[in-house]
């Protein structure tokens, strides 16, 4: 293990300006802020020094410099992450590489389908790129506007239209790679077939920034839905909600691009804290799902498919009552309420634990029930707040005390909650972090829940391709 | 680098033996005969012992025994790859370890769609144990009668419905690995979402055996059609095959499953050598498409869908000539007119050299100019067989000289064809083995074509999982 500098030498910053110029390097304290304090507030580090390419020769020359130094580096992108990964630590010896400047789209093939992009391309503009060449990327996240294609490969993002196009990883077809020791492996390749050796990209998609710095990437498209519709139903239970599931899969094939499912309580916060937000049903029920399917072609056609998928749900009591929204507008509308419930949870006062966790999708109910009397049988006074992408079996199921504020750090360090849901997934054979990664939160967790023989192939491959540990060092592993 | 056993010693043999019983362990020449021969008798190799386990306790019972004393290991499945990658060298130093009796579907679990299975579970049976379920498992080959879950996973096997559902690597969950040291990492997990730490699977497959032995898997199911169209059509050229993809896309959006070109000559040598096949059109023409639409749902309304697409196809003069399989017999003699194609051509008795490439898909028309342009400037008589898998890119681009026959070894050790192919495909940024992976036989091509950065990467990654080179040696790299 060699050591890394406690701190970066001046005469190593001056390298790195000499190798991207003087507006490739930001030093004064004010304007390295944004970049070593997440966009939460809940990780701060320090750094000498923030570096900004121009390009992706220029990211090797960095790494280069940083190789021969042992000047260890955080690289970032659009600041956006939920684990602190992109954050340098307290101590101050990492750089930090912002990717932010490489920032274009490099080419669209729309017969190919096929989309390149620097790191730096934030994703929206990646979207709206995509649809002026008529054409679908399907990525969208909540942090669409300002997350880079670096950092969502970097992370796996998975985002709302997981059930029908996949995550992160499975929407990229090659990629172009910084290696800790400076060599560029150009890896952009647009072929959906290729099975010349070892699938590379892999290794660097979802290594949050720990094995290589990702510069560029190919994008799968896809082809835009002329059609859309939206509906919003109150089922009896999560167990209904599954089954629900499966009738419409029965009816609608791969058109179902979203499923959400959302507890009343969730809701009640959206309409407590965000303004002009109501409950689209006039009775109060215990659970909801929003779904939303597209396809090519004729919109009443699809609308007139959702409605008979909806009618063999009422006859089945599955579904107790639903609206379907009649235009835009409406679709919007019953999204923004989905979309509202992280901005309704952080305006509350309690110190909400959140738990980001997958198990088998038929597993899904049993799971809610079994952690909702765990956690009930341990703090009488839980209040859980559970929604989220049923289809994947992904929920964000988190959970708090009224009496635990959040502006009390005993209650924001508390373990405890975290620690009775997280052992009941592992139990269910699932994943404590089902999308936001590891980063530098849930390191201990990654330690505690993951069999010795895969952290040690981790380690085995972290050390082969970066035996300095120079990239992202604390994080991950 | 250790010296490997030049022959396994009795002493290893016995070893292995008492780990997995008598009943695990072939030795007598007449029993190894057909696992040290690839099934079209291209690659012929010698082996003292093929080892049989029963579980993946055996497996990484041997693999130790095999760790320990330096013995070489060449993983097989089913014996039905194009590049002798599970065939052991002829110096007899390694065992050849076959999976064929771990063939059991372990689990199916039609609400989280995923199915669990050996990794010497027939394909076939992993097709019928999804459609017993009503799910369907859309890998779909020619050998499926035979090849195993282990071989499709080590080499990313395609198929006929990568259009649609992706390559083996898209299908998979989970992995279940045994280590070249021994050590079993279980990976099995039905997660869509699981971001915890490098996703590891992706080492393996692919790796056609050289980084570890993958003894299960856990895959993905997907709903099964309940409806099915086919149209054989008539083209003038390439470029209005993919005119007509772009137009069906924009009608079907992800219902075509299939989308193959195919010349008249390829057709020609099926006619010619395969009783009971002809032209399903009247008049003869350059070019084909053979496509396949399925949905959920209406027959009727999948196939209106179909002519509709194909009248405005007509319209346009994208489509010359037309035939629709009025129901599923119909349907299936389509389908064994363009699956007949390579028997068609190992009937002839040309050396057909044979080249399983990809470009991207807009390019596919210029490739296949270029390319017969190249090889007619340099082998006059040239005669090509252009068949494949339109809509990936991936082609089968064979030819073969009339005077240059089969049984001719200095014909069948030319390269010429082949690199004049090869070095298009490369300035093209194409593959030179879309589907069938490198194994033996396209080692020097793999040190040819890829970067060093590339092949480096490789090879550290090799080092690192592989440290004693045990696994599969001199194949891949």
């Amino acid at each position: 293990m060699n050591d890394h500098t406690t701190t970066v030498s001046a005469s190593v910053i001056e390298k790195i300006r000499q190798a991207v110029g003087p507006q490739g390097v930001l030093t004064a304290a004010a304007d390295l802020d944004p970049y070593v304090v997440d966009w939460r507030g809940v990780y701060r580090g320090t750094t000498a020094a923030v570096v900004r390419p121009a390009n992706t020769a220029e990211v090797a020359a960095v790494m280069k410099i940083c190789a021969e130094t042992c000047t260890p580096v955080v690289p970032q992108g659009g600041n956006t992450g939920m684990c602190g990964a992109s954050i340098p630590s307290a101590g101050g010896g990492e750089i930090v590489l912002a990717l932010a400047r490489m920032n274009r789209v490099l080419e669209v093939d729309p017969l190919n389908n096929t989309l390149t992009a620097e790191a730096g391309c934030v994703l929206a503009a990646i979207q709206q790129a995509a649809a002026d060449a008529d054409r679908l990327f399907p990525l969208s996240l909540g942090a669409e506007g300002s997350c880079q294609i670096g950092g969502n490969l970097s992370t796996n993002a998975g985002g709302i239209n997981v059930l029908r196009y996949g995550n992160t990883r499975d929407l990229v077809l090659g990629l172009e790679v910084v290696l800790p020791d400076g060599r560029i492996w150009k890896g952009l390749r647009g072929l959906r077939k290729d099975n010349t050796g070892y699938d590379l990209k892999h290794l660097f998609i979802g290594a949050e920034g720990t094995l290589g710095i990702i510069t560029a990437a190919t994008l799968k498209l896809f082809p835009r839905p002329a059609a859309n519709a939206t509906a919003w139903m109150a089922v009896r239970d999560p167990e209904a909600a599954l089954q629900l599931l499966a009738l419409m899969r029965r009816h609608c094939n791969d058109r179902i691009t979203a499923f959400e499912l959302i507890s009343r309580h969730s809701l009640e916060l959206v309409w407590q804290h965000i303004p002009g937000t109501r409950d689209p049903i006039g009775e109060p029920h215990p659970w909801y799902v929003l779904t939303e399917l597209a396809d090519a072609g004729d919109e009443s056609a699809l609308r007139a498919d959702l409605e008979r998928a909806l009618e063999t749900a009422l006859n089945k009591e599955l579904v107790v009552d639903a609206v379907i929204a009649e235009n835009h507008t409406q679709a919007q509308a019953l999204w923004h309420l989905r979309e509202s419930i992280p901005e309704g949870v952080r305006q509350a006062p309690a110190m909400v634990y959140r738990h980001d966790i997958a198990v088998a999708v038929g597993r899904i109910p049993e799971f809610i029930r079994e952690a909702q009397a765990a956690l009930e049988a341990r703090f009488p006074d839980v209040q859980l707040i559970c929604f989220g992408h049923l289809g994947d079996g992904n929920l964000h199921y988190n959970a708090y005390l009224p009496d635990r504020l959040r502006s009390d750090a005993a209650a924001r360090d508390a373990h405890d909650v975290t620690e009775t849901v997280y052992d009941i997934v592992q139990q269910y054979g699932g994943s404590f972090s089902a999308e936001h990664g590891i980063g530098l939160s849930k390191v201990a967790e990654l330690a505690r829940y993951k069999s010795p023989v895969e952290l040690d192939l981790m380690r085995t491959v972290k050390h082969a391709l970066d035996p300095q540990g120079l990239l992202n060092p604390g994080k991950v592993l």
